[in-house]
This record gives C-alpha cells, structure tokens and sequence, in this order.
C-alpha cells in the first residue's frame, strides 16, 4: 500500500511492484509492497508410500508447514502431532518451498486419514505461480480490448457509484460486491455475497447467460481485495479494467499485467494505485 | 452490524440475531442483521444423464443459478450461454434452493466438460447449514471449557494488541492476521496470510506441531470476518473465545452457538458486538 509520508519497508512476505499513484490530483510512482499469494501444494503418505496430492492453496509464503499441519487437522486427518510422522518443506520442480509432505503413520485407523478428500482446489497451479499464470493461458480467454479509456475522476468514483447498490453491506457491515459498469460510469449490475469469488461469479453468470459474453467494454469494480483467482475470473469474461477497494497480490499482478488487463487497487479517499495497464486511464 | 441510531432494516440476504453490544461504556441488546451463509450444491449433467456432484460452496443465497453459471465458466466447463442446455434451482432434501443442476449438451468436445474435477469443497455440506453444523458434531471437536473469562476493556484492546505483529498488513494494506492470546491478554503467537483461513490454519497447526492443543484457555482473535469455516477451524482447536475486527455470517453462529463458543465481532472503535457466548465476558 502506497503510503506518501512513510519510508518503505519490505517485509517476508510481500514484494514491490512499480506502481503509478494518484493522489490529491498529482501522479507519482513507487515501488508498493504487495502481498505475495503463492501456490502451495499439500501431498500426503503413509509410512512410505509414494505422497499424492491432498490440496492445492494459494498462500503467503512463510510457515508452510504449520498450514499443512493445521490444514490436516481442520480436516480431521490428524488428531494430534503423535499421528505426523514428519511434515518436510520439499523442492517441486523449478519451486523450492511450494510443496510440503505430509507423512502420517499407517497405525492409524482414522476413516478421515484413511480416505482423505481432495479437499482444496484453487484455479491455481501446485507447482508455483508461473505455472499459475501459464496454466490460464493454456485454457485461453477472450482478448482484451485497447478500451476502454476511464477518467481518473470516473476512476475515484466508482465507489460512490456502487454503494446504493451494497443494500446488504449497509445493513450487515459484512459482504462483498462486485459491479460492472459501463464505460460512461453507468452501472450495469451488481452482485453482493459473503464469498468474494461468489460476487464475481455472480456477475459474469448473469452475463453468460443474458449472452453478454465477452464483456469487453466494461469495468469491474469489487468491495474487497484483487487475488489471482478474481483476475482470472475478470479475464475468462473479456474484462479489461478491474478496479478495487482494497489491495491486489503478487500473482493477482503478474497474470493481469502479462494479459494486458487493468488493475486499480485503494480506489478511496480520492486516491488510488494503478498496478498494471495505466494507459487505460486518461486525462 | 448494529447501528445505535438507525433504524435497522432487514434485506434479503440478511437474518436477525440476537446480539448484545457494548458501546461507550453502555451494555445494550438489539436483533441484528447478519449475513447469511449457506452451501449451495452445484451438480452437473451430460444430456440426460444422472447429475453428479460438481462443487460446494458457501455463498449468500440469492442469484444461484448465475453462481453456478459463472462458476462453470471459470472453470472451462462451459463457454457460452448455446453449450448450457439448462440451469435450474432444485430442492435438496428438506432445504429447497440449496442445489443448481446444470445440464450441458452432449455435442461439446471441450476437455474441462468432459473431465470436470470438483472444483470446490468447503467443510460444508451440500445439503443445507443445518446438515453442514450436523458434520461438524459428527466429526468431533474437543469440549470448550467454561471460560476463560475476558473483561470488557481486555476485549476492546485485542486489535491494539495484535498490531505490532501485523507487519505485512502494515507494509502491504492486504493482508489478514490470525493471533492467540492467553486468557491475561498475551499475545502467544500471531501469523499473516492472504487467505483468512490460511492464517487460522497457521496458528492452529502450530499448536498442533507444538503438542499444545486443545488450546482451551485462549483467545482467538482475528482480523477480517467470522465464516463458517473460521469457527469450525477454532472449534476444532478447542478455542473457546473468537474475537473479529469483521462480522460473522449466520451459519457461523449457529455452529458457534451450537458449540458453546463465545463469537464477539465489530471489535474496534472502543465497541463490540456479543453474538453468542456473552456469559465469558465480564466486568
């Protein structure tokens, strides 16, 4: 998050991206710290058997055996750390460190250690973010448009635009929007969920089946924060602009700018940072 | 989220739950509007085939068969509105509305249609929230002990508390922090994480690593909302007290009522919302 008045730090964790800021009418760039969003890959054995795969999750880097130990334990597959006969951080392929195995006795007569579900899945990759990234590529998705151009005026907007439409966050504090919006700042739909991905998919379901698809002449502004998967649900449907109220993350990032999409993170207070695509901002 | 001087109003989306709220020093009790939180079955069919289970999700009811549209658009199952023969709301049992049948045409020759793999499974059940707390019980969770007892002013400062610790969130702007303490108010250990559920795992699993759990005399405090997911996570550590900076959703609390669990929310701004559990809040 770009703050004016502070010095830089860059903590585990989080990664700087060259962004373009407006604030109080003037432009400026810097290097923001981003959240890193990784994916990590959870194998499980037993005794010495081959590891399969359990779960793959997009995660910060950092601990990544105490998420799988607690991941295995919210699912009922361990019951304490005497059933863990060893939870090892391995290599996988060019990614050291996104993949951790789970070993477990084979004493154990646990029916949810026995037949674990795969009980995890992200649009993500388990190997590692540009996997990720690649793996969107591979199953294709509509080309963006050079357009549409937003005035950065309409830009700090668009949070205003949507809130008569947020009737169940007015009333709950506690649920997400997404909006799509006409290139002119006309709302065109608007969908709230306690799922940030459910919003989204809400909005580009209605879509699909009006016959919008693909919708390459709108913006897509959503309450929350910008992961991978919101990019990659933004990209499926043609949309070239994506602006937020809070923050995106590192792979969120390297897909939207390697697909040519718009991100605007911090839209409020009267400012906001453009991440990726900035020439589809103007005046 | 309660509103002293507004009137409340009650939208689609949102159910009234009997909270206790502590604001400036004033105890009070209001019904307030919460969230709703429930699973939704999405279930896939070739032609006329017999439908299998696709995905589990927890979303706001309302719009579901464009949830499922999108859903099935991410992912590739579908690529426009011609390859979706129909989408329909069927009842599940005794809990109508909770399942989408989607029925794709046989003719389509795309890969993702023809090899879905299930895509999403949360710790919900498909059928409805009251079978999704049912498998919660039925899986087991340790016994939460009576207290520990908090204070009020104690309550009030577990954000203050917790955000030395937010490091990344204070660099980055998007990140949510998931942090244990003692029942004193000690800090015991604190993780970061862009997933909210990734950070609960952290700090559970390593409790786990550690052989401290059931962690029955501590507080969990966390900086985003309270699902469904987040209260099961803590059940299952045996953490008594869930405290958020967020709101709940309502299967949240009926699975935290249920367990005897103490859920406060909207803890900032010297305020708090009580859901369930007020009798570990004292002084």
């Amino acid at each position: 998050m770009q703050r004016v008045l502070r010095s830089r730090v860059m903590p585990a964790g989080a990664q700087p991206w060259p962004t373009t800021f407006f604030v109080d009418g003037t432009r400026g760039e810097l290097a923001d710290p981003v959240a890193i969003e990784d994916p990590l890959e959870i194998q499980l054995a037993f005794g010495e058997a081959t590891p399969t795969q359990l779960a793959v999750t997009l995660r910060t880097p950092g601990h990544d055996r105490e998420l799988a130990a607690g991941l295995l334990y919210a699912e009922g597959i361990v019951e304490d750390a005497a059933d863990l006969a060893a939870v090892d951080e391995v290599a996988a392929g060019e990614a050291p460190g996104s993949r951790v195995v789970a070993r477990l006795h084979t004493r154990r007569g646990n029916a949810a250690a026995a037949n674990p579900r795969p009980f995890l899945s992200t649009a993500a990759c388990g190997l590692c973010g540009k996997a990720s990234v690649d793996a969107v590529f591979a199953s294709g998705f509509p080309t963006l448009p050079a357009g549409p151009r937003l005035t950065l005026p309409l830009l700090l907007d668009l949070p205003r635009r949507m809130a008569p439409a947020q009737e169940l966050f007015a009333a709950t504090g506690g649920i997400h929007a997404a909006a799509l919006f006409a290139a002119d700042g006309e709302m065109l739909l608007s969908r709230e969920d306690v799922g940030r991905h459910n919003a989204v998919d809400k909005v580009v379901g209605a879509l699909l089946l009006a016959g919008r698809l693909p919708a390459g002449e709108t913006i897509l502004a959503v309450s929350g924060r910008i992961g991978f998967e919101i990019v990659q649900k933004a990209l499926r449907a043609g949309i070239p602009i994506l602006a937020a109220v809070g923050a995106p993350s590192t792979l969120a990032l390297r897909l939207a700018a390697r697909a040519g999409m718009t991100v605007v993170g911090f839209v409020r207070d009267g400012r906001c940072n453009v991440y990726c695509g900035a020439e589809r901002i103007v005046g």
